[in-house]
């Protein structure tokens, strides 16, 4: 029998939202229902809203009872896209840090889930180290949670399924609207340091397709990641190449793309410096990137006939974390991981971050299960896409396909005269 | 018994693709089969590829003989996005219609169907009035589609209710989003000249919201079509108003707006010229119209304590013509206006455009059936968002909810905390 602290539970969503972020909220409620509370160890189970904030004392934000919560409600919540709790890109500090852990003491907070990427695990690893400097006994425990993917320990991370379901279906609707006018399509797609999202863009072709000439894939005939250098003459070549033989070309490119020094063009062009509380520059929420490609696209190509060049880009923005239609397996694994997690806090786990491992990926017969990382193992560091999955300078690998495949789920079939 | 001529039938489609259009290619097929073949009076049907590039003699693109092709297969043409055919944007002038007519003859074409917005019911009147004074008897349909809604004599037009259903699920998610994080979101929405499908965004409120208050109704609190004159002291006055109670604001901007003298806000944002053939501005597949909107937020509202402006803005795109899962009723009648315009073709019929008239609206009783009016009456006019559908400056009215609502069909249920 496992020696437990007796009080409550808070649970608190945090980063950027998903479609299933609520899941994994739900799971943790469930799976502490199931368990602690069943136990008697945990009395109340609080949501903090707007992350931190909501636990922090002196902060405006405040905690919610969520103990009595009805279960038929709990699954309209959970089926809920973006963080029912609210959320915030709030960083914290020392200070605040001592904020938050006043808080848990005023509410007795013995158990502290936080759902959130790799910024919401550090904070979680430093309230977990603070508690303890402090001997103030509170399990923590990280909930996974970022459609870029880039978690490490985790094969994939909740919300990335639904937002690489997206991204695909975006590409196949918009490949045959380039095709039916012609002209250059780029769209740019989230994640500023991993590609998978933008890599899932591949899925859109409905075949494996590895061609080395990118004319010889169906669209998206170029894909552009991160973690391959961006040079921009290379770029043009790519482009022309493609536009020369087919009168068209589809182009996924991630907001994050980065020249051969690791600086990211995206501010090059924008000439926008919004910073958030992470450090980093303002990429989502505006379409000059798309806009500065496609301006220097149009300058740099000159198609047959001197005829002006149709170019246009799309920035997909929120809708690729928002879109109310998931991806199944996603919405199963977001429920999950919040289950794992209050499972852990069961058996006596703490400091420990819920991850997601493959069991199985035969065709048909995708299986996952949860295990469990140090928080620092994940916090902070970010994942990026690994060389086997990519291709050349602009195409993913067959590796890929397999990778992503069960995570979008089945697509629609299309049909071409 | 009508005196109907022995020859080919052409199908083309045009301007902007729309989810459904090529339902109504299946549709002008199955009519076509279904009638004028088995009568013999058509031996082939000829898809003609981009519009009428296809079948004008001495241009580069060609017909394909859709005669033999299996149900089946059309099956999966009509659920696919986009035109099949491919489209154009070409406006044909006095010698471009000589040559439409000259290729006509070549392949004894004697039904002439083509799927369009207004435009292009006017390249089928000139095509049609030309044949006439020609002495070469061919009669000549127009197919309704577009997205903007923008036909008249229509109740609304196919491609419509698709891309409503779109604006309507993007503005749900996004609402969720924008209420997690705060601050102000910008989405930007297609219809140069009509203000529907902006309006649509209403949808997503879930209830009739007519609160005089902005900040009173949920999201997307804003609303602004081009039908209003967009006064940008009365833009920020009203995003001040619903910020400043709330902390958040969502925002449904058509990329039409245009102020009190009537010009366009976009380009004036832009900077950009491009021009296509019917002499519109480049609207679509650009962000600087929600950037620029941004940007004078961020610079004309100041939050309390100093803290910089949260505005985000997302252009919606292409992804609102093409996004595969369409309106359930969108795809029925997307394949009626085909059929019924093969039927008006049997029946002896000529120079007439389908028109979609609703004939009940009762609560889940929702009818429509089709009718036709001269070419003359539907070509080039557009239709605007009568008064009666708008409330204020910024919100649409109830008669507005009760048009929509059946077209967008069944939206998923959220639960709020």
């Amino acid at each position: 029998m496992v020696d437990l602290p007796t009080g409550n539970a808070v649970i608190g969503q945090s980063g950027g939202p998903t479609a299933v972020i609520s899941q994994s909220l739900v799971g943790v409620i469930e799976g502490l229902r199931a368990g602690l509370v069943e136990q008697g160890k945990v009395k109340h189970i609080f949501g903090t809203r707007h992350g931190v904030r909501g636990i922090a004392k002196g902060h405006p934000e405040e905690l919610i009872d969520l103990t009595g919560i009805s279960p038929a409600r709990l699954e309209r919540i959970a089926r809920t896209p973006s963080a029912a709790l609210g959320s915030t890109r709030d960083k914290p500090d020392e200070a605040y840090c001592a904020q938050i852990l006043e808080g848990c003491r005023d509410n007795d907070i013995r158990y502290f889930f936080y759902i959130g990427g790799n910024d919401s695990a550090d904070t979680c690893r430093i309230i977990s180290e603070k508690a303890l400097e402090l001997g103030y006994e509170m399990r923590c425990f990280h909930v996974p949670k970022t459609i870029d993917n880039d978690l490490r320990e985790n094969d994939h991370t909740p919300g990335f399924p639904s937002a690489a379901r997206f991204v695909t279906l975006a590409h196949m609707g918009d490949a045959l609207d380039n095709a039916s006018l012609g002209g250059i399509k780029i769209n740019i797609i989230m994640g500023r340091n991993a590609g998978f999202l933008t890599a899932s863009a591949a899925l859109a072709r409905e075949m494996r397709e590895t061609d080395p000439d990118p004319a010889g894939r169906p669209a998206p005939h170029l894909i552009y990641v991160p973690e391959v250098p961006f040079v921009m003459d290379a770029f043009l070549a790519d482009v022309d190449a493609v536009y020369s033989k087919l009168g068209r070309c589809q182009i996924a490119i991630s907001e994050g793309i980065r020249d051969a020094d690791g600086n990211e063009i995206g501010p090059q062009l924008m000439g926008s410096g919004e910073v958030d509380a992470h450090g980093n520059v303002q990429l989502s929420g505006s379409g000059a990137l798309g806009d500065g490609l496609a301006s220097i696209l149009k300058k740099g190509l000159t198609p047959a006939g001197g005829k002006s060049l149709r170019v246009r880009a799309d920035t997909f923005g929120y809708l690729q974390r928002c879109w109310p239609e998931t991806s199944v397996i996603d919405a199963v694994e977001a429920r999950g991981v919040g289950r794992h997690a209050a499972g852990l806090a069961a058996g006596g786990d703490s400091g420990a971050s819920v991850t997601i491992i493959r069991t199985s990926n035969a065709i048909d017969n995708y299986r996952s299960a949860y295990g469990r990382a140090e928080l620092s193992a994940v916090a902070r560091h970010a994942r990026h896409v690994p060389e086997e999955f990519l291709l050349g300078r602009n195409n993913v690998s067959p590796a890929f396909y397999d990778y992503c495949q069960p995570l979008v789920g089945d697509l629609p079939e299309f049909e071409r005269l």
